[in-house]
């Protein structure tokens, strides 16, 4: 299934005093792209949490190539490319839209909890969402 | 009870690129600040979110004199303006910490819920905190 | 002219432990309503700040109705309310899409500057936009 | 020189519906360390952009192990673990004041720029900044 580029508007509460967006604001795309990516699949994220699941985060890596500035839109991509029993990762980039240059790429690693942040394993407790990543795991 | 300030340095993140604070960091400062002053009172806004009370805001208004800088330290006092059974208003002033040059006034009014955000009457709900916010309401 | 809604579809990041929408929030997506406005004007607020203005804000105001949720897309509308030689008001609402639920209101008035962030007066110094502003004031 | 820890109180607005605080405050927490740290090095970061001289971020991770929550207070550490001519990487940690729990780890790379976000030398553009860092390197 091809899974279509999140597409942000930077806004003038990201840039920082430099004149570009600020470092802490990816991670925050990242997870806007992740929320598009799960709907896309047909299993949005506010259902994984009503359902009693969480995905906290325990890796967070980020590589700045360029800055992004206010008046850019940027389209942020994800693929899923580790995807274990009890955490999984999804990699990341993001664009410039009006040239596609690359500005960061990245990736973030969930774990698989529960309502207490207990760690549980996805694929026997929530097997639709398990094969579904699976089936967009790069190969 | 004399009630202190809260001090607080400017981070680079909440710089925009005018070079100035964004004006969303403020309600987030003030925010801080009347954590200060619940735990100053002797009743942590964390133990009144325990024991099942939530205060949402629901009016929020701030007036920006001047920006603050990356490099400044701002100090922000709240007062207790305005207390109702189900709502309750604090008033802030921001200065800058090294001339007491006045950058913002500010209030926001809290409405007392429970955990559902259902209103509630917070003299009858929570008695000790309504009258800690009684003294400490400016005549 | 006729302008459209900002559409926002609220991130993870974007809420607090209550489960609702920050306050604090607010006021961004207000600005990136503003940033939409001026783009369907035909003078992107990037373009202001390139001939050298700048339009910080000098009073916020919001009114909170009922919280934001994660899952939710809203829409903001913005209307110019008032216009001075000086200074600038937007008013807005901010809308829950699946059922028009109206979650907030408040307004922000931007006074009109140089690059140090001295007072100018629109009207002399930047014609074009105070013309456009004009054409879309309320009655 | 012995550098002291940075001291950060939870902010309400930093946590998410998930009860802890939101995964992209970490790299705002290691940014005021990094503020701290140049102070303390008797050098402001505030100072150093005076001169003329940016350190925009090339590379960020952040490990996760326990999430803070509000009611905590952290210590963010800090430490320049690698010092090239061109960027220079600082390596954190943050830990609950309380009992000292280990809540997360990471690192930042900072490339040395001019104003126009060009790369430089930092041993020849700023060497007292670069004397400075170098005592300061984790043999």
């Amino acid at each position: 299934m091809e899974i279509k580029s999140t597409e942000i508007k930077v806004r003038y509460a990201e840039t920082d005093q430099m004149g570009v967006v600020h470092h802490a604001v990816y991670p925050i795309w990242f997870e806007a792209c992740r929320t598009d990516f799960m709907e896309q699949l047909g299993y949005p994220y506010s259902r994984i949490e009503e359902e009693g699941f969480m995905t906290p985060l325990i890796k967070l890596d980020v590589n700045y190539k360029s800055g992004a500035k206010y008046g850019d839109t940027v389209l942020v991509d994800a693929k899923i490319t580790e995807l274990g029993l009890i955490k999984f990762t999804f990699s990341y980039t993001v664009k410039r839209k009006s040239d596609g240059a690359l500005l960061a790429t990245g990736s973030t690693t969930l774990a698989c909890c529960d309502k207490n942040l207990k760690i549980i394993n996805l694929k026997t407790a929530c097997p639709e969402v398990y094969a579904k990543l699976e089936a967009q795991l790069e190969k």
